[in-house]
């Protein structure tokens, strides 16, 4: 395959073994969405999406965000453009383009690897209906570098912005599957199947906001790639309120238990791993509840109430027994001192991979 | 500068050391294009580019694309954000948003070295009108490493397989300029005024584009990133033609002579060094002539014909005395064989820098 027909026109692909990765993977893709007007090929794509469209840029960087020695190539790939995906998921847009960028030694070049990263970058975006329109792909003099930029349909994009005093707070499927998944390869401990999948093949919950987006009037809307305390602070801080997290109600993944078995610091995983890619939702009192029901029967997943805003400032924990405590400094930082780095497994941190 | 005022809502961004370094910047930006619907501090940025619009991404590593002892951090943005605008006049399309991901080691966060790479890259599209709306800032174990994503309203996108037999092929400027930079700083020789500022400030031909396409019917467009020689070759495969280069025309930019004495040799360096980021355009015989001394007296380079299009494969190098010909493989590829690399230096090779 030296060329794809984009709306009648034949692109073709010029010489060069950056190109030939390319094409390799383009010849396994599906027929390019119709907002496709270029598609792979050109100095750009052109897309037409027919009113207003999300952009998000979301980098993947060998030993920062994923270990080489605890996925397959593919898992690689398919965890780097989820998580590019579930940022639109985050803003309800819908997905409708992909381009690559990716940053390779020569011999992840010969060796098929870049390839096999690429189809899984791919996988993930035919799976909610993207193309892979273009890219660029470069020789890294260190690690293996990939950015995934999505974009995608916001006709109604719902913001971090609009929680308001009495909202209701919940949150998708169960949290800290990731997190407790680095933790056990860390220790050269056995993975229970349920913790891979969540490190492997996280689900960007497209779908499910824009089937919640449709159905109720979502306040606020992120996906948890922070950890859920903070991307909590995400939101209070843009919405200029507090949010109160009812700690018995969070929904911590079961199988977090071969991880930490003691139950207060399986919380304390779900609150602060990040790179669930579950959705945190915002929405007015008795909103979410009639849809819960229904929402488990379409994707097989919980939405579970978790906490509530009010007025004030940052993120705090109220439990049966104890007063609120505030969580001071929720989500991982790239840049910030040791001292202030949260407890629990850091996502993004060189030292514990992904 | 804590929020921005997007469209009636303030966006606020979180805590954490990757979001200081992007609220600094921000902080001098300008204000937001009005077709920008939601800004930086979101999970993603969404635009209304009322139609049609192309996406690029383009990748600029640390001692592949730029070597940090020869340009300063604003240089080195100012180039990478250049590098992706020039995509987005290489398909005629008007600049609207960029991203920017980053990946920095701690020390180049510290020292605000990132910062200024980040206010460089947004001074290239403020340049040409464009608005810095988001992007990722993670930190990496090795190579700085930047990716810049542009995206621009392309309603009547010229793309690079219209060209037909009987064309003329025209390019902007003069070239060689990056390329004898190179070499100069590679031999620690003194570098011309004008060299310095064909590498560390190159001028992404959007508003040339623009200007053009308004005026002509442009059948093939594209920018001089991998050297005119490989770049028309992309022309070729894309537009199945054979276009053959008459090599006494080509606009070598006469400072070259500082690095290369020889003409012969000055001209394969114009041929094959990358990152002029000038244009080169197909059009219908006749068409561009009568724009060369407007085009010149309004944008101050010249616009010149340097060779036409028949049927056939491949580009050829036609001269008065000599029989055509074929450049075998122009331009640079990250991961050709050393015996398949052109003569001249290669701008992307590690072991050349820029």
């Amino acid at each position: 395959v030296v060329s794809r027909s984009v709306h009648g026109r034949r692109v073709r692909l010029g010489p060069g073994g950056e190109f030939d990765l390319i094409r390799r993977v383009l010849a396994g893709a599906p027929a390019l969405s119709p907002a496709v007007v270029v598609g792979p090929g050109d100095d750009c794509a052109v897309v037409d999406a027919d009113g207003p469209m999300a952009l998000t840029t979301d980098l993947s960087i060998e030993d920062v965000h994923f270990r080489r020695a605890w996925l397959t190539p593919e898992e690689v790939g398919w965890r780097a453009g989820a998580s590019a995906l579930s940022d639109l998921a985050a803003v309800a847009a819908e997905p409708v383009v992909i381009l690559v960028s990716l940053a390779l030694a020569p011999e992840d070049v010969s060796s098929g690897w870049g390839e096999r990263v690429m189809a899984g970058i791919e996988a993930a975006a035919r799976d909610v209906g993207a193309s892979l329109v273009g890219g660029d792909v470069s020789r890294s003099p260190g690690p293996a570098i990939i950015d995934v930029v999505a974009a995608g349909r916001a006709a109604s994009p719902v913001l971090r912005c609009g929680a308001r005093a009495g909202d209701e707070v919940w949150v998708t499927g169960a949290l800290g599957g990731a997190g407790a998944a680095v933790e056990l390869l860390e220790a050269g401990r056995p993975l229970p199947d349920a913790l891979r999948r969540a490190l492997a093949r996280p689900v960007p919950r497209v779908r499910e906001a824009l089937w919640l987006a449709g159905r109720a009037d979502l306040h606020a809307l992120i996906d948890l790639s922070d950890g859920l305390a903070g991307d909590l602070g995400h939101i209070a801080a843009a919405s200029n309120v507090a949010v109160e997290l009812e700690t018995a109600r969070v929904p911590v993944a079961p199988a977090t238990e071969a991880a930490r078995p003691d139950p207060e610091e399986r919380l304390m995983l779900a609150l602060t791993a990040g790179e669930d890619y579950e959705l945190c939702i915002v929405a007015a009192p008795g909103a979410l509840e009639p849809l819960t029901g229904p929402f488990r029967e379409r994707f097989g997943i919980a939405l579970t109430r978790v906490g509530g805003v009010r007025g004030g400032q940052g993120v705090w924990m109220v439990g049966q027994d104890s007063p609120p405590r505030r969580l001071e400094r929720g989500g991982f930082s790239h840049f910030a001192p040791t001292a202030e780095a949260p407890p629990g497994p850091a996502p993004h941190d060189p030292e514990r991979g992904p």
